[in-house]
């Protein structure tokens, strides 16, 4: 049963990566979550309709599928190929039932951003039509500037703002996630852009610790970092977002330590930081 | 004697880090390379104005002095040692005959950025005077946004630009270093506005590795990643700067290796990259 008080929350499957999904989804139902965001990799030897299925029943959303994108490389047989993927990943998203795909655009060190950024429009565009077709959204989540080599040539959540603006398509908006973008003096302007284009699709939660040991895999639990969680909360709800919460916690040790507990902690932090 | 070809080069002590500074500077002599910039720990034990004799009668010119700044913290009373502290790196960059002092601004993750910021601004405006009447100028350099926890909250040129028109004090400019700042889509336009105010002091050069596996201290050589240097050294030679090009490279694997070879290595990628 979803508690009134947690029905905003909802866990990414890779938070708690060590669980199986299944494992995953009756944990989060007895604590009373109210959704999961599904990683890709957590559906692998399971078809999506099954998993949506026990997602429902357990009383849970199906928040997002995780994730598309990864349109940039030099290499035009590996863009065509990335077009084809993300076909997929948009007819998997709507077996599974999540109204939409986080799209991690990529780069490619070995070309200039600006040539990254053309491809990710190409691509965007590309598959755009297919995500109208099955009913699914795109949501382009900006990454943090350390990603800018390889993950994302999409940094600011400006220049996910200009490019929902150069496509204008319905199907097409943003993710804001706390940990890539709370640094950005920018950021109150463009999350109150975002709203006014009613294009906030996901709302991510997480923390940045001081010291960081890990450029990707260790990211705090929401109050043992630096980032005003509450505050950007504040300005995503004030430009009209409604939807749940998501906590996207990358931490080898957090994995490494006991998930239940972990879990306790998170419901907590969700309670008094978020 | 400096060679015609790499006059314009200068490398920071901390580049070959495990070599004394009497040392580092008998091996950029001998290699013809024009500057060094001094960091504060080479000259540990050591009077500045007896380095200063070494690397002039070695031919080499003092470029700089890194570093000061630290501006912002939570605690008053070490924002105050802060100030005193950086009127004393002003006094060593004039016994040094260091032109400018490069300041990495400070930020105390206990306390949101705008805090940060505006302590930035009052510790900058406390030590401008000294700098000023030791003609020391001093160089903003903006870091990347994986530092924005506890090193920077100014993390762009553009914030950096902001700073100095707020300020507009003459003897305040920017340090502009390509792996800081290289991901930024505004790079290009900011780099002019510097070039229009004359406030570029200072120019650094090193690369962005892929995978990069420290968030301090896994820089690379030009061209063994993914920043477009050489456009990068066009937009500000273009905006106006005709000072020496900086070396500044931390990596626990090139201080790891044989110096020498690594100094080759520095001087071969300048000529290819930069």
């Amino acid at each position: 049963m979803t508690s009134p008080e947690l029905s905003r929350l909802c866990i990414h499957t890779i938070t708690n990566k060590p669980w199986p999904i299944e494992t995953a989804v009756e944990e989060y139902a007895r604590a009373g979550i109210g959704g999961i965001t599904v990683w890709r990799d957590a559906l692998d030897g399971r078809e999506p309709s099954v998993v949506r299925k026990r997602i429902l029943d357990a009383g849970l959303a199906v928040v997002s599928l995780c994730r598309g994108g990864f349109f940039a490389s030099a290499n035009p047989a590996v863009r065509a190929e990335a077009v084809r993927e993300n076909l997929s990943v948009i007819r998997q998203a709507h077996e599974l039932g999540a109204p939409h795909v986080v799209l991690v655009c990529g780069a490619d060190p070995k070309q200039p951003l600006e040539d990254s950024r053309v491809q990710i429009l190409e691509g965007i565009s590309a598959i755009a039509g297919e995500a109208s077709r099955f009913g699914v959204r795109l949501a382009i989540e900006p990454l943090h500037p350390m990603y800018a080599d390889s993950r994302s040539a999409i940094s600011t959540l400006e220049q996910a703002n200009d490019i929902c603006d150069l496509l204008d398509l319905p199907e097409v908006g943003v993710a804001i996630d706390v940990y890539h973008l709370f640094w950005d003096p920018h950021l109150p302007e463009q999350i109150e852009r975002c709203g006014a284009a009613q294009r906030i699709l996901a709302f991510h939660v997480s923390d940045w610790l001081t010291p960081t040991r890990d450029l990707l895999n260790d990211r705090g639990i929401m109050g043992d970092g630096c980032i005003p969680i509450r505050t950007i909360r504040e300005q995503v709800v004030r430009a009209g977002f409604d939807g749940q919460i998501e906590v996207e916690i990358f931490s080898n040790s957090l994995w490494a330590s006991d998930q239940r507990r972990y879990l306790d902690r998170i419901i907590d932090a969700y309670r008094r930081h978020v």
